[in-house]
């Protein structure tokens, strides 16, 4: 069997088998016996404990403290809020028995059936604030700022690892206030952050702006995202942050003894990221190589490759000892973490490039002897090397992993930019939406006018699949043409395929 | 309404009723609309956190990784392993439908019935176990060692707030090893980060033992444990640790080439602790007057009650300046966490007794002005106070802390020696369990003679309510006769009544 070094087959030629690809050989998930439920490997739960482990810190900096909530919300609660159950009720997972009992064929079958079926939770808002409304009395209760990290459920019919999968792990704040203007601060404050961790920890540049009315989360107001351009131009909505109104707070008679002593309904929020940004992770920076792991939320950030041919205790005692002088660093919050890997198979190397750690240091008897080793960088070719002594690698890696984070996040920007186009015709329109090039990676994102009716929306997603994936913040309000409909439009919005 | 101090009623008066008030008041956790499943509040939810960190940290060290495997299980994989499925059926929630249709009466009814019902996780050996048949190919995949954090689900009848709820938090390590003195080394290794996790974190006191076979883990060949004496004088199984031979080996064939070539099936073990531990705390350290937090995994250290009559910008400014200094230090792993309370009602020191914070300080413009703050320990009666500098808490806060820790474990390894008996006769043995004395706490731990018989066991069981506890592994052989029977015995166990 020949050397396995590149993912078979590459972007360019089958996107969705490349994507399927990069996340087997760099060991990040696999399917399990259940459909449309992963299982995280090792190496790709890493990552989620890195982004956990940030964005806790940051949710507890600005204030909110963390809950636990059933998984279970019976039936009837789930029903008291009517947009909000018609966006779930076809995904629901149902649990309806609490015990098994023998079939007398030698099998078991469930038994015990409950008088009430129960959900298991696809979000949290109707079981969190059935507790909101108990535990909020007057205004000295607000804000009540909650967040949970957990489990949840949607039965997708299509699934696909990390991007759409029947369960996965999310955190979702909730979050309860005295007036519109406080909840609507919250919302953006938690987009804020969401669009700095992007940034700044998955190297991953988003657009922030707000949902049309048609594709905002079910049950609320305003809808607030993140939106990052994957490899084949397609957009990732990365995180997401809604202004409930006061929908919730109705439903589930939340309400509060204001200072001036009347009794009011609060206005919530929600919001949350969740396992699907190691989808977009992947998508932004794996190449045919494989994986790319932004050195910020790395599983490791180090891998020694020990050549053990010749003086094989000298050379391990030396990564040893470099690996225990890296790991008494930290970087960017967290310690350094070096893996050594002693099993030196022939696919050694590209096992590591495939799984994206930032650098690679092959050390053998003459680089220990010479007192120089050789760093490979993932976000450089994969025979590229760079010659340095033990000491400047200590001193010096946290710039290296600087600009490694730098060079994958301008990458990923002037790819973004490139294939962002303002489209003011119908005819380019279509044709940015559906000429084929480079294989099936095509399109991009249009900047085009809108005239704000869901039906133009509902005819560009019917006849090119594209919808409008936000209305950015940054976008200054400016006279236009609808470029679908030629109506008058006020503002410029994001139209592009999606996950 | 008189004002609320110590808790109603006592422990004396009425341990099960002291115990969820103690909760409550506490603001620990609640039950849910949701039959069975509690929800933790920030305050219990933070000694979760806390337990975690450091586990999770013990983990890493020893070497696990964590992962994450699907919440569900076919129902034709929980029934690969007879005595296992055997253990569970009882009490599993199972998912039978995927959807939710209109019922034509304006409501919903699930719909979509699945092909084959899927059941919650009560635990999650075979799931683990498919993936592991797998992943392991040969002896240089072993040892394997995985861990998980997450939720389960177990339908119990009768639950109660952390003890024993149908949903609860945990993490199960499931390592898989080349031959059996690997795996029972790992199982010990676990018992031992376990006993050194309740000692030196919770302050609780643990016997570390051997289940009786009719005890263990359903599919296990060995089950070692840590048990603690409550205050009622029960035991209560704080954490355990599973070897499970090579029965869900065979069962998952997860079988491996070994050095020598040739095909071997795996040995393995899991083991586990879980949101219990927070009811064993409460019950191993709470007073009549509420909650009593061991400071290592303590919600937050401190709270500052400033007095706002006089002077309230200088109070609230030395708060906010003493909580910045406190909170640059660190106390054992972890930033020490200082709580103000600016909300000077008439029950505010009452609130904060009862609910356990460990070091409580009333600051007003008199001791901003001396310069002298007076701390009141949880752990010595509510109206005791030690006069200190500011300085003086600054640097000796670790010291203060220790010092409660250290006299709240002595106090709990007094009171379970206290109330652990030899006892060698019967007559003897049933007054103990038996004898009532101050109100519903009597009995304690017995170190008897067991004759190693099921059916002993049993008899004592039906008779008093009471079972063995563990074998301990500290306790050498010796000769005697059963406690029960009379026959020859060649160890004693721990007898008790327990949760």
């Amino acid at each position: 069997m020949a050397q396995k070094t590149a993912i078979t087959p590459t972007r360019h030629e089958d996107y969705s088998e490349w994507y399927l690809q990069v996340v087997k050989e760099g060991e990040l998930a696999e399917n399990s016996s259940v459909r449309g439920c992963m299982i995280i490997k090792p190496w790709g739960f890493a990552l989620w404990e890195n982004m956990q482990a940030h964005l806790d810190k940051e949710f507890k900096r600005t204030g909110h403290k963390n809950a636990y909530f059933p998984i279970f919300i019976p039936l009837h609660l789930m029903s008291k809020e009517a947009k909000h159950v018609d966006g779930f009720a076809t995904e629901c997972a149902v649990v309806t028995h609490h015990r098994l009992e023998a079939d007398g064929k030698g099998g078991l079958v469930p038994a015990g059936e409950l008088e009430e079926p129960l959900i298991v939770r696809p979000t949290s808002e109707m079981i969190i604030g059935e507790s909101m409304s108990k535990w909020i009395n007057s205004y000295r209760d607000l804000p009540m700022l909650l967040n949970q990290w957990g489990n949840v459920v949607r039965w997708e019919m299509r699934t696909r690892l990390f991007l759409r999968t029947a369960e996965f792990l999310w955190h979702e704040g909730h979050t309860a206030h005295e007036n519109a203007e406080e909840a609507q601060a919250e919302v953006k404050l938690i987009l804020d952050i969401f669009e700095d961790f992007a940034k700044e920890h998955l190297a991953m540049p988003v657009i922030t702006g707000r949902k049309s009315p048609s594709e905002r989360f079910a049950g609320a107001d305003d809808t607030l995202t993140i939106e990052a351009m994957m490899f084949d131009r397609k957009a990732l909505q990365a995180g997401t942050s809604h202004f409930l109104g006061q929908n919730f707070a109705k439903a589930l008679d939340i309400t509060y003894q204001s200072k001036e002593g009347k009794e009011e309904f609060v206005w919530t929020t929600s919001w949350a990221v969740s396992t699907r940004l190691i989808g977009g992770l992947i998508m932004t920076h794996a190449d045919d190589d494989g994986l790319v792991l932004p050195p910020r939320i790395a599983s490791a950030h180090v891998v020694l490759l020990p050549m053990l041919k010749k003086e094989e205790d000298k050379v391990l005692d030396y990564c040893y000892e470099l690996k225990k002088e890296l790991e008494a660093l930290t970087y960017h919050g967290r310690d350094v973490v070096v893996e050594i890997d002693t099993n030196d198979r022939g696919s050694r190397k590209w096992d590591w490039v495939r799984k994206g750690v930032p650098l690679r240091i092959e050390i053998g008897a003459r680089e220990v002897e010479a007192g120089q080793i050789s760093v490979s960088r993932r976000d450089k070719a994969h025979n590229e090397r760079e010659s340095m002594t033990n000491a400047e690698l200590v001193d010096g890696i946290g710039n290296i992993l600087d600009d490694m984070h730098k060079n994958l996040y301008n990458k990923a920007l002037d790819y973004r930019t490139e294939n962002t186009k303002e489209i003011k015709d119908k005819e380019s329109f279509k044709a940015f939406f559906t000429a084929k090039k480079e294989g099936d990676i095509h399109g991009g994102f249009a900047l085009s006018h809108w005239d704000g009716t869901e039906e133009t929306e509902a005819e560009i997603k019917n006849q090119l699949g594209v919808t409008i994936r936000c209305i950015p913040l940054d976008e200054p309000e400016s006279d236009g043409n609808c470029v679908w409909t030629g109506k008058p439009s006020k503002q410029r919005v994001i139209f592009a395929k999606s996950y």
